[in-house]
């Protein structure tokens, strides 16, 4: 089994957007360590995030995060990130942060509260038409801790509210994209914990709502390749947020924690049609670089994608439809793996040399003295971090 | 706090549906145990569910699995029923014994499977007609053991398809049920395997058709009470299958592994309104007896609904709210608990004398000398199981 | 059933160690919120620690944090306590928290950090010789967060090497007690992963050496109460961490989550003679009041113990052997439950008002005026945090 | 990274024996299917385990279950084994599906049912005693279903007591291996839940006991490679039962569910010497093959197991201890998923050319004829199976 030219020109387009957040620094509620050369403000951020692209051709965007990339001029940062080569993606809201959200924000029981929030996805929105960006990313943090804390029903009514009025507020061409997540930080009820939570609210909203799937938001067991499947065939299937996971939102290197998983999603966005450059699906890296190298983390992570990506494109689809459909379950299933235990890196390798770029683009990052150069250059300020 | 007049009036019509297939044996892979005086036939099964509600006057029908309890006359099984006292209930399909299923029913590649598996579901309504019984239940073990075994995509398409055809042939007042489980029998992937996509194929059916919540087939750690409320507020909440768990479908006796699980559901069924009798929810138990008594273990069961369901009435909802909306965690949490922490049972035990009931159903069971008739009588032919 | 003399007598001398960082400000990585009236030092901590005490008699000694509680002197430390009318109590240490200590402490593969880490150690120890504190607490961050990372049997290796150095260094009458953690902060291995792994080192240890189990560190489903009975057969259970949770480390109020799980866990310790004012368990709680109000959130968590060891005692254990060895599966699961179920909180009431308390502690609180006067007096410095 | 003479010297002794009841008709509690050649008694079992062996020569040896596989005389099947050119191997005990058994067997309360499960292993030492067969593995169904059935320490007081005895019969050469298992089929507590209590008793026991690690009986998200890490260096590591699981004990082919855990267990396994032959670790499949063929189903497996093991050698330990020491977070992981992604299987299929084995041994078997002989062969009598 080889990478053929066939599979070349599907892989050709593939784009993963980063996250400006991954460039600075992030841990557990234990300890967040720093490291050297971690950027202090989004416009280096940008430049890190770039660093990734130009030597992989994989991440031509980078997603922002408001409040923690606001800067005075967004027009600066749209100029700068295609000065660099690339573009600003996914506008991403946080209501988990200010002091008004500890109890809550779009399902707030105050309305006061609630109508901030609403504000500040209001304010997303302005940040997207200010840099042409078309998706509006939220995650929310909204939970409760205890039982009886407050009104887990009234708390839904509310969001399909709250989420009403941003939707209203949505151009023609964006989006409202809703990821739902299992736990944390709330830890005994939260407000978006499921695909079904998520996909019976974008439904009620409308056409320009969809679902975001991030991997490491699931139960222990969940088989997350259905639920691509199922949104894919529901028409709700928005965006990907990838990292992986052991126990729980880990948000580690996806790919790092269970390979074969990922090249099961991997088949099913195929199948679904999802890595058509002409599907509304993205994929946006969500993770986090707590004690490894931040830069070669995500090249790492875009190339694992790329990787996989190829193995899900070597399956026999013939055969294995043949093999399904006669009921041969060990043989469907060695078509099915068969792929995946393909080494597609020599050839993907040398495709990449094919195209002007490192065939092994970690090696080159450790060659290029980025990292020393950022580490001698970023000396005082203060990193970037989630700032929790 | 005490059970007073108003919450008596809501316990006086709570009913709950035992399974006819909890009388006979059950038991795992590893050994099904048989004990003396299990039923060898339905009408006996009808016979023993008979005993739990007249001792306890809260099962006043029992639900029948096809082709388990096929008769030849369900006219006669319907006034068997009646001279006991009960009504027959939901009826259950079953499209896993049989050896065409090993790969898949309503979800398999082969038409003529498929088919096979609707015309079972199209004969489950015929019993229906014949006994006056209003719900069908559709608990599909369908699902695949290896990645690539099957296209888990063209599974759900064909699933569609087939409940659509048995949508079809329900008359006006018949309900379609559709139970999600989390995993087993099938251990890669389950074509029903959580509460969305139960809600998005009855979406798609239409207003006859629901959605079951069994409460030991979610993952670890699920906040079913959350389902609970969402579905509710869907308006798509047809059912409860009721059990416990610790592990995975352990099909324990209802509250017996996490009693506070139980108040928090039957808080939310109260909250969105499932115990008006006017509701369309119904509250079905679904459990094995593997290794305890059968009798005592239903008339154990349908008391700890009705216990908890006290407790969840006794919360003082005015309070809550008021705490709830001060943003007072400690002082909400402490509402709610007391109510958990109430002892209701001599309140009730007083109540079910009131109402010529005796104190201790469970007690009064071991008196009857019920036990030791059914020990004497049933002896010889085949004791009713899964047969698996 | 009722609590009679003979329970109280048991109950009169249950003492429940509370944390000195339950006083500060905690949170997830996402967010810390910060409250009024938080102390700013240990003594603020201490203080705080002595009005649950006050309240309660139930919690005599309040567990230190190294270095979080680090100060000039220990002797006026532990003289504040005895004025307030407490003593301290169980060294905690932290290797986690330093820049050092990023890639793992006791367990590193550099000697020098793994002395760094020791030398930590016997700091502790020279903390527990000033004040009179005779436990010592190992809670090891050590992990990974990626497969091949670090060697794990190495890692095992030099953790028995470091703790056999700790071990050499505890005087006569003290102990080192060592805590497993299923996961968190590391997120692919963890060196003390489980009970096995904490059994396994105390025993090469000795006697001094005993097992910590947290009750919220464990995988999903896992039976504590088992491991409890366990290692009180064997002889090693050191001491509990008492908190609760849904889904990972939540750190909530012991209780809150599954409150039969609490009880059953109480009944082993009595089973096994944890209760027993000889027996060497110390009962501690570790918790995070992320949202809650922190004094109260502890003062309900040594009640709930309280309330919860009553319910236990409850267990009519004459009654309870005669049906488990008769087979009784149901009756046996009633007798127990019986206890569970029983409303032990009136009778609570009225014995602490007999003994000179607040019939409800937290009311009492509420009404002392105590957090009015942190509110308005601890104004400026720095809260007291994890300082993640 | 090629495989090279010193990994297939590795590689030359290799052994993993098969289980006797993998030949037999297994499923779930919902459906045990049928397949057509499916054995009909021990002989049978044995002839196809030879095939496995003839087409692989990775599976020596058999393990027998007792009374499943109860012969009038072990002397013929000791000989019908060796004439098909394999050995019998592990004994396997069976106290779980004498009604006997219902409430627990080594742990009973009635010293007579204790007797009787310990006269059982006896019985098996016979066995091992006629076949030369050195391994008396004791998987134990005990455990309770409901809180308070049974006294849980007791339990365990006991069960000591009786392994004891069985220990005691031990000859010179033989071994005793306990197997520990998280739950199922007991629901509420099981008596060797986990690696910890397997320790505990075989320590106590004495050398020529030792834990098995079944790889699919631990809680969800457990690190299982530290267990096989910490059981090496603790000398008490006696045997695997491979298999591979999504949920729960799902018994799959070993390597179908994550072959990246089956990666990381043999890099274990290879880091602490259990591949020497001289290793007393034994390597065993226990798995169903419930829907699958069941003899390709083996095969796959022992395949599966090889080219791992090939992965794992494949490792550049040198490399990967200066990476880990450096505290090269990225690097080391690279290392070691460098090896895991590389394609062995042509090397492995060249090789085993090179002896005389087919390259492809699935394909090898289907084109033999061998099923369709026993398909017209094994018509009439009764199939063998669990028998639950």
């Amino acid at each position: 089994m080889t990478i053929n030219d066939d599979i070349l020109a599907q892989l050709e387009h593939q784009a993963i957007e980063v996250p400006s957040w991954a460039y600075g620094n992030s841990g557990t509620r234990f300890k967040v360590f720093g490291t050297p050369g971690t950027p202090r403000n989004p416009f280096e951020k940008v430049s890190d995030a770039a660093v990734v692209n130009r030597l992989t051709r994989l991440a031509p965007t980078v997603a922002l995060h408001i409040p923690w990339d606001m800067v005075d001029s967004f027009e600066d940062l749209r100029k700068h990130a295609e000065d660099e080569g690339i573009k600003l993606g996914t506008v991403n809201s946080n209501t988990f942060q200010d002091d008004a959200y500890k109890l809550g924000s779009l399902t707030h029981s105050d309305p006061k509260i609630r109508q901030m929030a609403i504000d500040h996805h209001l304010q997303c929105i302005d940040v997207m038409d200010a840099t042409g960006v078309e998706d509006l990313k939220i995650w929310l943090a909204d939970g409760t801790n205890y039982p009886g804390q407050a009104d887990i029903r009234s708390r839904q009514d509310r969001l399909a509210e709250s989420l009403a009025a941003i939707y209203e507020r949505l151009g023609d061409n964006q989006r409202l994209l809703l990821e739902y997540k299992f736990f944390e930080p709330a830890f005994y009820h939260t407000d978006v914990p499921d695909w079904g939570t998520s996909f019976a609210h974008t439904l009620a909203l409308g056409e320009k709502a969809m679902v975001v799937l991030d991997t490491g938001h699931h139960a222990p067991g969940t088989n997350i390749e259905f639920i691509v499947a199922q949104l894919l065939r529901l028409g709700k299937l928005g965006a990907f947020d990838f990292n992986s996971r052991f126990y729980a939102d880990d948000d580690l290197i996806v790919g790092a924690a269970d390979p074969y998983q990922l090249f099961r999603i991997m088949y099913e966005v195929i199948r679904g049609g999802a890595l058509d450059p002409a599907s509304p699906v993205s994929f946006v890296l969500d993770q986090c670089h707590n004690i490894e190298e931040k830069i070669p983390g995500q090249i790492r992570s875009v190339i694992n994608v790329q990787e996989m990506t190829a193995r899900a494109l070597l399956v026999d689809r013939t055969a294995l439809t043949a093999a399904q459909e006669a009921g041969d379950v060990l043989g469907a299933n060695a078509i099915f793996t068969d792929a995946f235990y393909t080494d597609v890196r020599p050839d993907l390798a040398a495709w990449r040399e094919s195209r002007g770029l490192p065939a092994d683009p970690v090696a080159a990052y450790a060659e290029s003295g980025y990292q020393e150069k950022i580490n001698a250059e970023r000396v005082g300020g203060t990193q970037a971090s989630w700032g929790a």
